[in-house]
């Protein structure tokens, strides 16, 4: 090991049988935590190549089960985020391109955050069930091309230990770290094919534009390298996606964007990354050809049957889609007045999801418990004009006493004079 | 302690109480190893300043005891050598410095290595004794200028864990890491002053003449940050540095150089090494003054009286002195004949060590029991003329099956048709 560490410190690639040794020992702790250590900060340095790279990716996900999804017919292609403020796009993707054909047998996780995991927002719908059996859920996506349930299993043991260890040692900022750590997640849980969106500004992991575009390049090359075809799409979050931000209000926007009627950014987004997925699936020659398709799917009402198929499958109450508010229970809803007129020049992403988490939205430990009914509902994004006294958001919350979350919102909105042309896709990468 | 490895690692500096911070942690356990690794790789590539190396190495020597050598009158002027093959310096400059007043307070380790430590070959002396008493030992040196003990205590704690860690991380070729630990032993030992003698070439742990000044110019300026005044030799170890290798017969060298008989190299880096401990000491004002002292005291007998006052003050046969066939007591005396005629061209410093430890010289492992009596006379060194069955060196040996270290020497001594000049002393750095 200590051979491995010098070669690496010296700038030279490791080879597939070297990591494969590193990953091996350190799963099964034969090469202790301070080699390990040195060894990242080593790549943090020196970076490593694609083919080094894809040979991490693989052998982290060897290190565990790998999820054998050959049983659904088709090409299963995996959407990543990652992450951001107010993401609905899963869940209006899922019965999006499942209505095009193309299956989605989606494992999720709950996780710590500004609003809950995909599937906390599922469990907004009364009765909806993410625990099925391995069989019942296949069964369902043969059927419906579409299911979603909660990750199990012990995927990539290797990146739960290596990506604990990044944390304490300074070492988790480092693309090819970043990289083939989501990717081995990815495979190990049975993607065909992989849709990734990173997203940079404020609210995101990557703050800068460029080391996003370079991590996006990075995995959509290793993606291709491991044999899981792979594309990607730059996405800014610098203010929160779509208007909704909270697990029934998210799923609330979701069924209003299957309608027709969502936010443009949040639409925009699920054609983009649609498109992308029908493709990878190969039910469309051209991202084109697939925006077209799921622009019919939407307005022909086609994505929101598949909803309807997919919230009656999984034991769901379907009676919500037609009357939303069944789910929107908080106690209180408090408007948040603007102190100027002008136009809204900033909605920072990330402390706006804090404000979000704090009403209870999100966990800040494994241990919290999820409120379903809160969230911040915007009226106003980035570039919509406000007179003073005009509501900028509604607060849903259970309690009156907001008064720490409204200043932290006015603290994060901007109103100014000039308006300002928000950018939602910053660059798309196939290949 | 991951906000500290990320300062390092974006190439920012550490503050004195930082850098205390980080030794005392990793000294009581409360920073584990893999984050002090991940730290180690971060100084590797990005470096310390003057002011962060002298921190650390103050806060290494701190970490544990610090010897008391105030009761000793004037400077104390130590000195160390990154280490070398056959390097008889410090017993000759022991009794030669002390010979001009400088007192000599010399505590020395065994150690692995080509051939014995310090104490070892001082021990080929019958009757030597090295386990004084710390008032025996300061009596002596108050009385008689010069004393070497065995060391004792627990030296800098803080980098004998770090060094065995960096010998595990690939992290043992940093120069301010490499440049602290020197320093920090120097100091806790309870050094006034420093003389260094950092070796370049096959036999030494710095191959590169420009590393080697690097490391020496960094150790003479945090030495003098850290209050302790510094000089440094650059000096050459491609080949073995006088002409015997081995405990018995480096003393007889030891004895035959303070005769103004010895090897023109081992006496000319007595006198360059014990001019810079003279003058650090306050006994001269210049290097030049400094070597006709030494100079003085060497042909004038007054050093060799010293070795015999420092025998006899500690127990040993000053018989030796007159008789030094007395310690030579090798079974069995093997030339080594020239296969050709020409110029010695090379001597592999590093491999000849390694053959002289194959005799039983020096230590494998801490087991390993020395043999005083064994070992490599050199006959012909660099640029020496030699004839054909010639002796190009005389191996002194318990055995007779010495067919392994002939072949490895032979190996490692290269005879040319063209004379070629060596070089002793590459430069020399006062501050």
């Amino acid at each position: 090991m200590v051979d491995l560490i010098e070669k690496k410190r010296d700038g030279k690639a490791l080879s597939k049988e070297e990591i494969n040794f590193i990953i091996e020992g350190y799963t099964d702790e034969s090469i202790p935590d301070y080699q390990m250590s040195a060894l990242l900060m080593a790549i943090f340095y020196q970076d490593m190549t694609d083919e080094e790279i894809s040979q991490l990716t693989l052998a982290m996900a060897n290190s565990g089960e790998i999820i054998d999804l050959s049983s659904i017919e088709g090409i299963k292609v995996d959407k990543h985020s990652t992450g951001g403020v107010g993401d609905t796009t899963t869940i209006v993707l899922a019965p999006l391109v499942a209505s095009v054909g193309v299956p989605v047998a989606k494992m999720s996780g709950r996780g710590l955050g500004f609003t809950g995991g995909t599937l906390d927002k599922f469990e907004a719908i009364p009765g909806f069930k993410i625990e099925l059996s391995e069989q019942e859920f296949i069964d369902i996506v043969n059927k419906s091309k579409v299911a979603v349930i909660g990750q199990s299993g012990n995927l990539a043991p290797a990146d739960k230990k290596l990506y604990a260890l990044r944390d304490v040692t300074a070492t988790v900022d480092s693309i090819p770290l970043i990289a083939s750590s989501i990717m081995s997640k990815k495979i190990a849980a049975g993607a065909d094919a992989i849709v990734l969106d990173v997203t940079t500004g404020d609210g995101a992991f990557m703050k800068d534009i460029e080391d996003a575009k370079r991590l996006a390049r990075t995995m959509v090359r290793i993606g291709n390298l491991a044999g899981r075809q792979t594309m990607a799409v730059i996405s800014d979050m610098s203010e929160p996606l779509g208007e909704a931000i909270g697990n029934s209000l998210e799923i609330v926007e979701a069924i209003d964007t299957l309608k027709g009627n969502g936010p443009k950014d949040l639409t925009e987004m699920c054609y983009v990354l649609g498109s992308q997925m029908v493709v990878l699936a190969g039910k469309a020659d051209s991202l084109e050809a697939a925006r077209l398709m799921l622009e019919d799917a939407l307005h022909s009402g086609k994505a929101l049957e598949k909803f309807r198929e997919m919230v009656k499958d999984q034991g769901g109450d379907e009676s919500v889609i037609d009357h939303t508010e069944k789910i929107l229970t908080a106690k209180y809803k408090i408007e948040l007045p603007a102190k100027s007129s002008g136009y809204v020049t900033k909605l920072v992403a990330n402390e706006i999801g804090i404000a979000a988490m704090t009403l209870g939205a999100g966990r800040k430990t494994k241990e919290d418990d999820i409120d379903h009914a809160v969230g911040i509902k915007l009226h106003k994004k980035v570039g919509d004009q406000v007179t003073e006294g005009e509501s900028l958001l509604t607060i849903y919350a259970n309690t009156q006493e907001v008064r720490d979350v409204e200043k932290l919102l006015y603290e994060n909105i901007s109103i100014g004079d000039i308006p300002k042309e928000p950018i939602l896709i910053h660059d798309i990468i196939t290949e």
